[in-house]
């Protein structure tokens, strides 16, 4: 490998607001990094969280293929013994390969934080270290406020650097803690260290001025081999430099290998399978790996696409596992409508009536406050059911919700639905948290009966914008319903001034696609 | 200034997914950009989209302290004339000082996507820029895809930047418009630049590989003296660079001045403002003005804090108008509240026990999806209460709501109320638009009686946010209502698992706070 990524997202990512893994879900991310071939996965820190060393007991029956496991810690307390040290004994209880020792090197830190001295600063990092390789462990120094340090105090930073060396650490990373540095600083503060240590350098950045990945890849630049990074840049305030931006970059634009020959295409994969076991959504917009990050809705990005991918893409999405998606918007013209219609194989040119009568019964829409970009299957349905390949599922015959509050209690919602399938009717009712849920539960018992699939189908988002605000609670509603079964995701829309209507429409919509793509895969 | 920041939030950051302006949306978003007091607004482009013609004309009213209009549009069209250009008329229609006008500086898009010849692309920009200078107007020449194009062919790229300066373009603007540049590249483009051309120039960056940010601060660093982004990286695919970002880096790190003295501090408010037009929630852990970009958890970040914050925090929060918030224990709040009371002659200080339940009180409500800082009024009657100065105007005694649809008929909508008011009883029925309009209509009829000011006050706003949104229809919704009568404006806020449940909460609030404050006046 030129670039070794040393992914922290099981520590320094777990201290991000909102992350809270147990042992369980720890160890599935470590076999899910292992999977995409990092060269190593820092665990957890055992003599802070008493929950990481069960981590690490428990990840002695996992072989990993690629990645080296790797434990956190401190250098040992101001005037006491490695060998009496908790944090280093609870380091060693954790039998990993790899120690990684973070030791300050701001003066204004040990001062102030540590209240010690700066000579004793240094002793603690030389004791920590050599005591760590004479057990055995590759010992990597991280370089805490590395960069604040340097600005402070130049020689005492390259000080402590220079006391982790002498001591055998292998790798020296430079750490930008407080993400405040600027590009150029960065820099050229590399430059000079690079002028005064031979050690391997490594860089480890947190993106509080937003400048944490073009950090990582100037270090990188510069000279750097091991890049520190968590996924989908969870960690603490602003989080640390995103490895799922990192490493495309460094494989596809700098030509650095970092993963296993073919292995880049996992990398959308893995964001998201992060996210789903740290429970976070994942940003529509996330360089590389977001379900946005070619999405195209301005008409002309659109035409000029169809000529040509490159003309808007700076790197084919399927290199990373993502993949190109077309918006049909009102800022699009013809060609994204018409894309589209192609991925579906219906039979549209732009001369074609029918076609221009899609175009139109589309624009109608919009104008009234559909918005198909975020609800594809919305979309498909229409262009399906006006091109004739769709008749819907069911018939609704009648409808009746009812809430009622006594006093001070909560209200109580009820739904009953008759609707025909065929020839049968189906009559039943349900209650719900609100009038919506208990529409959507009384809908789906109706369903179930014929259409079995139903159960497997979750509503996973549902979203409400008011279109036109100051005409008061008559105002016009969008809903957006997103869904989901095991084997995709889609969204769908509904547009009304009655929002129970709204929620209605992108319910029926939403169970007639689920019910369509069945259908079409059945053949 | 010695950075023009030039927004285009409401233009580009118009392309991106699940944005959606309306012409009022636009107008309340170009007002809180010019009280932050960035130097451009872009507002749209009118050769494009007819409803920014509209937004244009509005604006005509508006006037705005330190922010020029800019209106967007492409070069004329390849083999046509300057004069009889839809987008070139559409532009002079708008009426404003500045014109951004963008053409390609990449061959390879001039020959695949206008598909045009090299010569002819060099006079489009030139007669643009020549005929909008004629007629008065500042022209900003956005040079698109000018980094690959340079990579591609360095000499026409020039050509063309030249093309523009030559006919008087005020301000070159390099734009990366596929997100695919590395850092370094991009300075030594730039410096390249710097040696053949004379004129002002602008960067223009976004976000696919993650950089946009760095790249907007080394541009600057370069000499570039413009600025263009959008606030919250809105934009297609992975959005623009990040305004929210970029503000405070130049204000803060390299001090250089983009905004009026003191303005800096509305960065946060900002933000947050335009992410509530959009209904675009706001990322957590957004550099500066993120809910959680000072948010502290790890045990020894706080430790050191205590001591001093300057330990782990690049800048003083306050600076960007947000606040340090401390995870394990929750501190942040007293002081606003303590403020809020005594704005309201409430006898309240930070020892005593009733102050200390009314904070309590109020976290609780913050944890379940309360948003008080929309909600003035809620929090005023909140606070009212807990000092025994507020009682409810009447009674809730029963509420039923029936909705009904059949087949592809409308819902009809009914609700009734029984309600009292000291001894008497009130019982009303009403129909609506949907289930919150009926019962708005039809408590209004009950109280109506006794409180006739009721006709007098309006709802001018219905917000719906839903707040946990993978839990399906059974998900958690915040409703913000705004009202308002001939003499002010208030805000009041719901949340509960049932949307009728919250817009109730909202409502009575509502009708509370205004019978209130008119009691007040008489009394």
């Amino acid at each position: 490998m030129d670039v070794k990524i040393y992914d922290t997202t099981l520590r320094d990512g777990a201290q991000g607001e909102g992350i809270s893994f147990s042992v369980d879900d720890k160890i599935k991310i470590a076999r899910k990094l292992d999977y995409l071939g990092v060269a190593y996965i820092e665990g957890g820190w055992p003599g802070s969280n008493p929950k990481d060393l069960d981590f690490f007991r428990q990840m002695k029956e996992c072989e990993l293929k690629h990645a080296r496991l790797s434990a956190f810690s401190s250098t040992r307390k101001a005037g006491g013994s490695v060998k009496q040290d908790n944090n280093i004994s609870a380091l060693l209880a954790a039998q990993v390969p790899v120690a990684a020792i973070f030791g300050k090197a701001w003066d204004f830190h040990v001062l102030r934080a540590l209240e010690t001295t700066l000579t004793e600063n240094l002793h603690m990092v030389r004791d920590t270290v050599a005591y760590l390789k004479d057990r055995g462990l590759e010992v990597i120094f991280d370089a805490e406020h590395f960069f604040d340090g340097y600005k402070n105090n130049p020689d005492y930073a390259l000080e402590v650097l220079g006391a982790a060396a002498g001591a055998g650490a292998e790798c020296l990373v430079l750490c930008d803690t407080n993400g405040g540095t600027m590009p150029w600083e960065l820099v050229q503060i590399i430059e000079t260290v690079q002028k005064n240590m031979a050690s391997p350098l490594g860089i480890h950045t947190h993106n509080d001025s937003g400048v944490a990945v073009a950090h990582s890849l100037l270090a990188v630049n510069q000279g750097c081999v091991q890049v520190q990074g968590t996924f989908n840049n969870y960690g603490e305030r602003c989080g640390n430099a995103d490895l799922c931006s990192i490493i495309p970059n460094l494989e596809l634009k700098m030509n650095k290998r970092c993963l296993p020959p073919g292995n880049l295409r996992r990398l959308t994969e893995v964001s998201h399978y992060i996210n789903e076991i740290a429970n976070m959504p994942s940003p529509n917009n996330q360089p590389f790996v977001g379900y946005g990050a070619f999405a195209h809705k301005g008409g002309i990005h659109v035409s000029a696409l169809l000529k040509d991918a490159q003309t808007y893409e700076h790197i084919d999405p399927e290199l990373v596992g993502n993949h190109r998606r077309v918006l049909v918007s009102e800022l699009a013209g013809i060609s994204n409508l018409l894309y589209k219609a192609k991925e579906l194989n219906l039979d549209v040119n732009s001369y074609d009536a029918e076609t221009r009568k899609v175009i139109k019964q589309i624009k109608d829409l919009e104008s009234q406050g559909f918005q198909f970009e975020g609800a594809d299957a919305s979309l498909e349905l229409l262009l399906r059911k006006a091109f004739g390949q769709f008749e819907d599922y069911f018939q609704l015959k009648n409808l009746k919700i009812i809430l009622e509050k006594q006093e001070e209690g909560d209200f109580i919602a009820e739904a009953m639905i008759k609707l025909t399938i065929g020839d049968d009717t189906f009559h039943t009712a349900a209650e719900g948290d609100g009038p919506v849920n208990a529409l959507d539960n009384s809908l789906r018992k109706a369903l179930t009966e014929v259409y079995p699939e139903i159960n497997e189908m979750h509503l996973t988002d549902y979203k409400v914008r008011v279109l036109d605000g100051n005409l008061g609670t008559a105002a016009r509603v969008r809903v957006l319903i997103e869904s989901s079964n095991q084997l995709e995701k889609w969204s769908t829309v509904g547009v009304s001034e009655n929002i129970i209507e709204a929620s209605w429409q992108a319910l029926v919509d939403s169970i007639n696609y689920m019910l369509m793509k069945k259908s079409l895969r059945q053949g």
